[in-house]
């Protein structure tokens, strides 16, 4: 069903998933700019809690246009959402008649920006809990969790969504489904606000947060926000979550969250979807989330 | 009427301040535990654009006790508001019947910390609008302003008062006199509050902050809630400090706050003297600071 397979934007999510893809058979091509030639050279280089691999250079297709690749059966997008002005042009040359969209990024407003262009039905999307960083360029490092939890965009459980979950468990990705993408795009915020949020603001690994003094109090007020932004939309999420989260985290270890490093480097912050989005939906909702939207101001000072 | 003077905690402001005094024969010892060997050993090194100036190692007198120093007429306090705890016992070595304790210190309750111990006659202080950064251990930079506005602790203008302002201007050191202490604290934490915290919260020099979009507006939120604050606390502050205060921190260039400079090394933050003490009088005096207080609850993390 999905014969050829593009993952557009192969920064660490992307690189591990579309390698893992292509480490059990399936015909995977890479669109990356910033890291087409190393891939190129020398391969992807995988170091990950669920087994370690290496995919040689003559197993790696890396491109640095999509054109170059053309029409495939399943593009993942793996994009930052920063990105979000070029989605359109990076995946009009990958899409054919039946092309499904499947969205892995994080926050909320992806899956609406590609049925604008290309229409619903095509739009699915995942959530993903997991820690990956990439280490260097084409080397990436798998350090915790992994599960991919699939929904079709505002539509049930899918013969389509159940073929790509058979297909990723065949090459190792733990997955599950839902019917409720929106919910689950609601439930990984409540981890994203406050560690990539405060870890990007403060410069603080998850550790760190976690340790310091009013630390997990003050994150469990930021989580707590976010349920009640949730509930403003009409996403019901259970309390629990707070403290079951900040509980992984503390499994994690000393994790940097992918907006602290793009803070870092000096890289474009993916406020918009982590947090303006939300905020906005919320607030439309007729919640209040002080403490969030203090945080986006802080944010977008850096 | 000041013949032996202390400088207790040669930072880079006491080292500045201290500099100048000893620069024009004035009789100064200074205490500092991490410069002490090295001000024995090089002397003291200051760039400024008051003029930069050099005292050789044998016109340094460097103490890392303050017992070994003993009885002073005017003891210039520029420790660490940090440091609050072992206030009293590094003054009484450098106590006689009459000393005078000159806090030039930043932020609320180093004054009221001195008069519980010693008696409020003995308390002056002083606000220093300035930009000073020491460099290297005995070298310091000034780069911008130095005014140093001087006052009684809850008294008016006195002839000892007098007495100081004269001394330090025969010293090149610009200042003026105040009658009311407690409004100029106040008006200093206008710049401290927002500059200060989010300096260090961000890890952002001023012009940066400034640079930012969206930059001065929450910076002017910052210093509003400030002004409000001080209404709280019976302290009239002229709204239009607001912009003065932005304006002249554009002079700045690229400064960074001592706070920020903290931070960076890992030192303990000013956290009570100019956040959390301003904040508890401000909200006994029914105001809501709520920009303020989340800007603390970030900084307790660092």
């Amino acid at each position: 069903m999905f014969d050829r397979i593009a993952i557009l934007g192969a920064g660490a999510v992307g690189a591990y998933y579309g390698g893992r893809l292509a480490q059990h058979g399936r015909n995977v091509s890479f669109y990356t700019r910033s890291d087409c030639a190393t891939l190129r050279q020398q391969g992807l280089t995988v170091q990950s809690l669920r087994g370690d691999f290496v995919l040689s250079a003559g197993q790696v297709k890396a491109f640095d246009n999509p054109a170059d690749i053309g029409p495939v059966d399943l593009v993942i997008v793996t994009l930052k959402a920063t990105a979000k002005s070029s989605y359109a042009d990076l995946v009009r040359p990958l899409l054919h008649a039946r092309t499904a969209i499947f969205c892995l990024q994080n926050g909320l407003g992806n899956e609406e920006e590609f049925a604008r262009h290309f229409g619903a039905d095509r739009v699915l999307g995942a959530i993903a809990f997991v820690c990956i960083n990439r280490i260097a360029p084409a080397a990436i490092s798998h350090t915790a969790h992994g599960l991919l939890r699939l929904g079709e965009f505002n539509r049930p459980i899918s013969d389509r969504l159940r073929a790509i979950a058979t297909m990723f468990k065949e090459c190792n990705i733990e997955c599950d489904l839902t019917d409720d993408l929106r919910h689950a795009r609601w439930e990984k915020l409540i981890w994203n606000i406050p560690f990539n949020g405060l870890g990007a603001m403060l410069d603080r690994s998850t550790d760190q947060l976690l340790a310091a003094p009013g630390g997990v109090e003050l994150i469990a007020q930021i989580m707590a926000e976010v349920v009640e932004g949730a509930r403003a939309v009409g996403v019901t999420l259970d309390p629990a979550l707070i403290e079951k989260n900040i509980t992984r985290t503390y499994r994690m270890g000393a994790y940097h969250t992918s907006m602290q490093l793009d803070r870092r480097a000096g890289r474009a912050l993916e406020l918009d979807a982590i947090f303006a989005e939300p905020l906005q939906q919320a607030n439309q909702g007729g919640a209040h989330l002080p403490r969030i939207a203090s945080m986006l101001d802080y944010l977008r000072l850096i």
